[in-house]
C-alpha cells in the first residue's frame, strides 16, 4: 500500500528544528524515483474529478511534487513564494507564526477568476500557511477547488482551518 | 523550435531584483503545461549519454524541473538547500554574494562515492551558487558529470566558472 510505502521511507529527524519537534524528512522520498512516480499518480488520482484549473505550489518543498502533479493533470503551476522573491506584480498575504509573521505573495496574472485552483504543499501541520495560500487565491477572484498534501500531521488539527475555503483535502500519508 | 518558444514565453521584468537588472520571469512557462512536458523530454535527451546516477536541484527554482528531469531519467532527486532548512546532518559551503555571502547545504547522505551527478537550476548567471553547489558533491566524493540549466545568461560568463567542475554544461535557451 502506497501509504505504508511513503511512511516507511519518511525518516524522522528527533529536535528539528526545535527541541521536542519530529520533523517528517521527506529525502528519502525523493531519493526513490520509483515511489517519486507513484505519488505523482496517485495525487493526481486523488483529485481527477475536482476540475482542477491550475495547481498552486508553495514554496519551497511545493515546488517539487507541486510541478509534477501540474503536469500529471496538464493544466498550468504556479509557484507561490515568500515575499520579494517573484519579479512582476503580486499580491500579498501575512500570516502568524508562532513567534512574529510572514508573508506569501503571487503574480497578479496568476489565476484568472473562477478557476478552481488546487493548492499543494509537501506537508500540512497547522494549517496557516495553507490558510495564507488560500486567501491569495481567492483575492484574485479564483476559487480553491482542493487542498493536496503529500503529508498531514493531522494531529494538530490544520484541516478543520482549511474548511472555510474547501473541504476537499487529500493527503497520502496521515498521521 | 523549442529554444525560440522558451525565450518567447519568458517575461522580461526590469529593475528586479534591484535598477539596471533585466530579470527573466519563469512563471509564463510554468503556465504552460505543454511546454513544461516537452522541456522536461528535452533536458533529459541531453544528458542522456552522461550516465547520470542523481539529479541535484538547487533551492528553489531549481526543485521545479529538477524533480522532474530526475523523475524523466528514473534516478534519485536530491535538494541542494539554503543553510538551515535540512533537518539531517549536513555539508555546507559558503559562497560569495555581490554584497555579503551565502551558504548551501545538502544532507551528508545525499550521493554515494563516486556517483554521477547532474547539477540542475532554472537559470545560469555568473555561476556562483552552482560552484558551491558542485564543491558540496565533490566534499561528499561524488563527481559533477554535468550541469542542466532551463536558461543561461552567457555573456556573464558563468560557463567559464564551471570548467573546473565539468564542461558539460546544457541549456535549452541561451541569452
Amino acid at each position: 500500500m502506497l501509504e505504508a510505502r511513503i511512511k516507511q521511507t519518511l525518516r524522522d529527524v528527533a529536535d528539528f528544528p526545535k527541541p521536542g519537534i519530529i520533523f517528517k524528512d521527506i529525502t528519502p522520498v525523493l531519493h526513490n524515483p520509483q515511489l517519486c512516480t507513484e505519488i505523482t499518480k496517485a495525487l493526481a488520482e486523488q483529485v481527477k474529478d475536482l476540475h482542477i484549473d491550475v495547481v498552486a505550489g508553495i514554496e519551497s518543498r511545493g515546488f517539487l511534487f507541486g510541478l509534477a502533479l501540474a503536469q500529471a493533470l496538464q493544466v498550468p503551476f504556479v509557484p507561490i513564494r515568500k515575499v520579494g522573491k517573484l519579479p512582476y506584480k503580486t499580491v500579498q498575504q501575512s500570516y502568524d507564526l508562532e513567534y512574529g509573521s510572514a508573508t506569501l505573495e503571487v503574480h497578479e496574472d496568476a489565476f484568472k477568476a473562477g478557476q478552481n485552483v488546487l493548492i499543494h504543499d509537501d506537508l500540512l501541520a497547522t494549517g496557516g500557511t495553507v490558510v495564507a495560500a488560500s486567501k491569495l487565491v481567492a483575492l484574485l477572484g479564483a476559487k480553491v477547488a482542493g487542498y493536496s498534501f503529500l503529508i498531514s500531521l493531522d494531529f494538530l488539527n490544520g484541516r478543520e482551518r482549511l474548511k472555510d475555503f474547501c473541504t476537499q483535502v487529500f493527503s497520502l500519508a496521515k498521521f
